[in-house]
């Protein structure tokens, strides 16, 4: 009876072992699948947010980063126009959906920890709200600002 | 007297509208000159960091995505080498300190609200850890991911 009684706490110590192993081990497993696999494993931060590099298809310029939620991906997936999450407004942003200038996205990339992705688009107009092709149009010169973009 | 009280009370009325206005105007003054100004302000989060896209100055391709504090914003400008904050490691990250790949910059670039910067770099090896010459290596095909690096 204490033989059956050791066998059967030996087990279960066993099966806990295996267990926290297991549990050890899936963070490792995960992040070399998110780091090297096929499978798209998008990181949210704590806010639920994930940054989104807009940079033209054709001439390559970064046009803008923004911010995305889980819905303003998945709007983007299933229009092919790109959507962020506006922080400021605290909602869904169709980009484009007040000046028309729309950003059609050609290609969705995704860097190698998975929290950052980089969206090549066809801009139908200035991708910034200024009225620049570009949000970067200002490098810094010593401690000022010029435009590069002229 | 009640003629001198209410020039008075007027008085301080008019100063009071004046300088709430200057107030409510403040904010918008500012906005202003962040976005279309040549004063670098660069705006850090609560957490106080910004978003910093690298790209290859000469062939434009995007690199990686990383964040600055002040103390890595300003080690980047005094070396010309790319350094970020980790908040992994929650400490200043030298690019390339344990790779050798440094990111020599050539240009930093601001967004029209100045809450991301673009560095233009001439990178000493493969900007991602994984060997890809940038993190972003992969394209979301369907619900896949596809290296688009080979």
């Amino acid at each position: 009876m204490d033989f059956a009684r050791h066998l059967w706490l030996s087990c279960n110590n066993y099966r806990s072992v295996q267990l926290s192993k297991e549990v050890r081990v899936m963070p490792s497993h995960s992040a070399k699948e998110r780091e090297l696999g096929s499978t798209f494993l998008p990181r949210f931060d704590a806010k639920g947010l994930i940054s989104a590099i807009a940079a033209d298809s054709v001439s390559g310029a970064i046009l803008m980063l923004a911010f995305m939620d889980a819905e303003a991906l998945a709007k983007t997936r299933e229009t092919g126009l790109a959507h962020f999450h506006s922080r400021s407004r605290g909602k869904l942003w169709l980009k484009g959906e007040t000046s028309g200038n729309f950003l059609h996205v050609e290609d969705i990339r995704v860097d190698c920890d998975q929290d950052a992705l980089l969206l090549l688009v066809r801009p139908e107009g200035p991708a910034c709200h200024t009225g620049a092709s570009s949000c970067f149009y200002r490098s810094l010169r010593g401690d000022s600002l010029v435009r590069n973009d002229s």
